[in-house]
Formats: structure tokens, sequence, C-alpha cells
């Protein structure tokens, strides 16, 4: 087939992009089945909803939306540097973390320049990474989570940019603190490590969180985090990195001037303050987590332990037919065959109620 | 000066980027100087605020923000389709027009090719240019205007792009309608045409908004428009272009999944249903357009014919001193030396209120 000319204009790493598949909106699922009673365990959203906090507080803020938001993000930065004893100079907002992880390519890669990262790791590395031109490096995983060894081993004098997501999605996998830090201390100072810590606030484990300690000593390290999961502001698109000064400063050159809306300014900084919103969200997940695993041993199937607020099952068959079987009780999961994982589906953790209703899906589905 | 590795490492056009120069927030200036009664004029925004059926629609929406927001945009596309006559394939969605701007350049641009644009044009023609390193042609303007003929003479085989901006930001100068589209249908194929109509709304003159029949013409052509100024929504970021399906399909592979919120796309859609507020604002602005000019004319001021909802007047002295004596005044306009008009200021419609206070407030200052 003859691709029309306007095609053949775009560049070359467009040229060959697929777009990011998300999961199925409720009411995408409403339209093409006609159902009424659905639930979404498909994007990792907080089935507790958002920070009444944050509503508040963007009741306050409707009236304004005719003035352009603060570029800078000042009161945001300021409540961020305040909580994790950083300069509001270390700090980068995006229109979600997405948008942290599209800067950091734009800003350091070329089609010269190659990425590391892992099998099973987040869709968007790849897709950034292509987006400009550059080179992918994945390195297989190794029990489903990041072989940090052979990822070390994968660095060569053309990688400028490392992926890490920890936890790990779609798996749920969680790297040791000591074992991590020990791989960035190793990177050579010309490679750029992007720590992608949009799950770190459902680590149960001690030790969580210690990774901003490490900025001090590394300018090539970037955190990023999210206010779309643990927050439940995915609606609204906003996300943050910490990392260097400089850094920072690279990113904010590259971003557009007015990348965060002012509700989501206003809405962060409220659900940032929410210690309550936070504790209930972290509880339900550690509830609804043992809720699904029992279910899944129940029901005999193996799954991968999991540190965020989603678990990746193996039905031991393929996943898209009972995916989709799923879809037509009304339940919207995650199939994961473009992770390499066919006969796997990732489950968000829901509320009780929900977790309840896939589970009983999912036994009639595969019964 | 040794710049840190770092910034070595970031790709060269980011490397020379200064980012873009915002209107000075209200809030800024407050913590700055201690005002209280500030009246800002000086990024175009609507002085009538947002819609209140765009307010209520956000209201409804706020509950459901821990979902992601519907990444196609389904309704909105469907409403603006519907608006124009066109095929919501035609349609991109963008974080502001803004993101739109940027978006053409990362699918199109390479270091190796050029964009053509007029001096005195508005400013992100120039960043989203050197982000991704491609080489910016700036054809002298006429009479403040877009010289077209020495545009199209500036187009050679390394061009790629070209940024027509109609109404243009700051100057307000308006081209005919006939001689634009004799412009578009000269351009050669290889080349795409944005047309930034973000203040389509206000133009007054017959014949304005035709540029969508010539969609049908040019696959090449890309018409971007905005909910920042007319709609009263800047606080949101929501912009779209209406273009060739296949420049709309390039543009939507490259954008974030969820580079729009919830809130964004259901107030725009709301905004759109509400022309009393459209009929409202462009009352105002041809009301105010009128007393400001009224009120240069007796302080023998000349200006700009603008067919905006901003109006930039020639001081006759450098503007940066009487932009500074105005934020003592708590009047916030904007200075554009950076276009090259350093005697200018362009100052935004407000209400008949603030035209009154500015009016005085610049009176008092070249007193």
């Amino acid at each position: 087939m003859n691709k029309p000319t306007i095609y053949q204009l775009a560049v070359a790493g467009v040229q060959k992009l697929i777009p990011y598949k998300a999961g199925k909106p409720i009411e995408e699922l409403e339209r093409e089945l006609g159902l009424t009673q659905i639930i979404k365990l498909a994007s990792n959203e907080n089935p507790l909803g958002p920070s009444p906090k944050a509503v508040t507080a963007m009741q306050a803020a409707l009236a304004d939306l005719a003035l352009y938001p603060d570029g800078s993000g000042f009161h945001l930065k300021q409540a961020l540097a305040a909580k994790y004893g950083l300069d509001a100079s270390q700090i980068t907002l995006g229109n979600g973390s997405n948008e942290i992880l599209e800067l950091v390519a734009r800003a350091f890669l070329t089609p010269e320049l190659a990425v590391v990262f892992s099998q099973h790791a987040f869709a968007v590395y790849p897709l950034v990474t292509q987006a400009v031109g550059a080179t992918a490096i994945v390195v297989p995983a190794c029990d489903y989570g990041h072989d940090l060894a052979a990822m070390a081993a994968a660095v060569t004098a053309q990688t400028r940019l490392v992926f890490i997501a920890n936890p790990n999605n779609p798996t749920g996998t969680l790297l040791a603190q000591a074992e991590l830090e020990a791989f960035i201390a190793a990177l050579p100072e010309t490679v750029i490590c992007v720590l992608d810590e949009a799950y770190f606030e459902f680590v149960q484990q001690a030790g969580g969180g210690d990774s901003i300690a490490w900025l001090q000593k590394y300018p090539n390290l970037l955190i990023t985090r999210t206010f779309s999961k643990a927050y439940g502001l995915a609606g609204l698109r906003v996300g943050y990195s910490l990392s260097s000064p400089e850094l920072a400063d690279i990113l904010n050159r590259v971003r557009q001037p007015f990348n965060n809306n002012s509700l989501a300014l206003a809405a962060a900084e409220a659900a940032l303050a929410d210690s309550e919103h936070l504790h209930n969200t972290i509880s339900n997940n550690s509830e609804g987590m043992l809720q699904l695993t029992e279910g899944f041993k129940a029901l005999g199937l193996a799954w991968i332990p999991s540190a965020g607020n989603f678990v990746a099952v193996d039905i031991g068959r393929e996943g898209l037919p009972v995916y989709d079987a799923l879809l037509h009780k009304g339940v919207i999961v995650r199939p994961v065959a473009n992770y390499e994982m066919p006969n796997f589906l990732r489950i968000s953790i829901g509320t009780a109620a929900e977790n309840a209703v896939f589970l009983q899906a999912l036994a009639d589905v595969l019964r």
C-alpha cells in the first residue's frame, strides 16, 4: 500500500509509532455493549476517588479559569519541596508523569543514541524512545522483574538514558534499594537514570522512598512520581520529577509554559496535604490485594507478587479471550499481551465489592 | 563559565532554548509589590471569565477525577466536528493549541529542515523550532503583518513547515482570505502550513472562518484554534487543530495518550454550546477596543489596528520602563521588546472598568 505523501513527510521515528493502548473507558464499553453496570479495574486508578480536600480546592478555583495557570507551579512546588526536604529548583511538573518521561527523551535523545530498559517494563518507555528515533535496548527480565546486572552490561557509549520502574508496571515487581543504588552509582555520568516511582506510595516494605536521598549524590538521577495513582487524580494529569537543579532546568526549558492546568495545580496541592485519604487508600489496597490473591489461590491461579495497586495473574491460557469474556460481564481488566505476557491479565485493586464482582466473573469465565 | 556536564548531554537545540516568557501572574505581582488591587491585561484572557455552562459541566465532573480522561476526546471531537461540518478524524486535541504547535514540530522537523515564519509573529514558533534543532527562517514583516510574497520566496527545498498567525499575535494584523489562500495553494506539497487562528472568533470582518473550506483542497494545511481566548478557558489548557485525516493521524500518534484532562474536555464541550457567552465576549471586545483606541488618540499615541482581543500601542519611547511603572500602579500589560517592538506595549481588552483604570494609569505614567 502506498502511504499518502503526508506520512512520508513525518520524521522517521514518528512514521513507525504505534500509539499507547489505554485501559478501555467505562463509557466506551457502555456504548459498545449497552451495559450499565460496569466495573473498571484496568488503569490502576484509585477506587476511593479523589481526596475530598482536592475536590474542595477545585471548587474554589473554577471561577478563575479564564486566567492562564501559574506556569511556574509556585505553590505546588513549594509544597512538594517542603514534603521531601528539597529545593523547589529540583522539581519539574508534568501533565502526568507520562509527560516527564517524554520530556527526558526529547531533551536528551537523538537518533544516534540508545536507551536501556527492561522487558515487561512500562509501555511508554519504548514509545518515547521511538518518537525521537533513538534505539531501544530491551534487556530480558528476570522473574518478571528488572535484571539490573544485565541492564548494567547493556549500557554502551551510545547509551544516554536508562528507564527503571520501581515498582514495575505491569508486573508489580520491586527492586531492593541497596541493589538499585549500586546500579545507579555504577552508571557512567553520561547516562541519565530515570527512576519511575509512579506506585511508590503503595510499597509496604521498609526502606521505600530512600531514593530521594540519592539525589545529592547523582546529578544524573531523575525520580518521577504522580498524582494519578495513590492520590486519585488521574483525570487531572499531574506528575512531577525530583532531580538535580541542572536536570530540572533542562526539562523546564523543554516543557510548554503552561503544561499543568490551574485545577491540577490546586487539586494536587490539596491532595498532598490529605494524609487521611492517602492512608485509607493504602489500607484499602493492602486489603484488596489479599482479597484478590486469596481468590486466585482458590481458583488455582498463580500471580506475580506485587508492590503496587495492581496484580498480574497467570490464567494459564491466552488472556485476550478471557479479557473479552469479562468485558461482556461488565468487568474491564487489562490484557498484557503487548508486554510479552500473553497468558496474564493485570487487575487493578478495587473496592472490596468490586474485587468480589471481578473474582466471581473470573471464576464464571474460567469454569 | 564551564557548564555542568548534565547540560552538555542535552540535545543541541535544547541547550540553546530560552523558555517562553509569559504574562506576569497577578499573584506574583502581589507577592513582589504587596499590591492588592491588580488588573491584568497581559495575556489576552477573557475578561468576562469562563462560560457559566462550562463551570456547571466541570462541577458535574469533579467526582470522577480518579479515572483517566477519555484519551480519544470522543464527545468534544463530536461537538467540534458537528459545528464545523468535518469528520472527527480531522481533529486533534491539544493541551492548549500551544501543544499542537509543538506536536507539528516534533512530528515533521529534523535538524536538517527549515521553518518559515514572520518577524513579530508568535514567540512559540521559534521555540518549537529551536527545541528540535531545525532552522528558523524569519521573514521581515510588512506594516507589522505577514509579507506573504516574501514568505513564499523564502521557502526552499529544506522547508518543511510554515507558521502563519491570523490574526497575528502580538500585532493583531489580519490577512485577506483570498491572498492567504493563494499563498497556501502555491506552497509545495512537501510543506505543512500551520494556520494559527487562536483569535479568529474576534474577527469582525466578512469572510472570517473561510479557512475550514480549504481543508478539502490542501492535505498539508493545519488550522489551530483554542478555548483559551474567546471561550475563556485559558486555565484548563484546551486547543485543537483541524486538518486532513492523515495529518491528524500523525499528530495523534505523537501526542500523549491523555494530553487533555477530564475537566478540560467537559468544559470545552459545554463552552462550545454557549453561544450567548461567546456573543457577549465579542461585544465586550468591540466596545473595549473602541474605548482603548479612543483613549490612545486622546493621549496622542499611535497603535496597530487589531482584529484580535488585544492592541499593540506605540508609546513613543522604550516600553519596559513604562511597563514597570504600570506594574507599580497595579496594572499588568505586556512588553513586546522580545518581538522586536521595543517601543510598543500589548494591551489585552478588559472590561470597561479595567480599560478605564489602565488608560488613567498610562496617562499618569506618560505625563
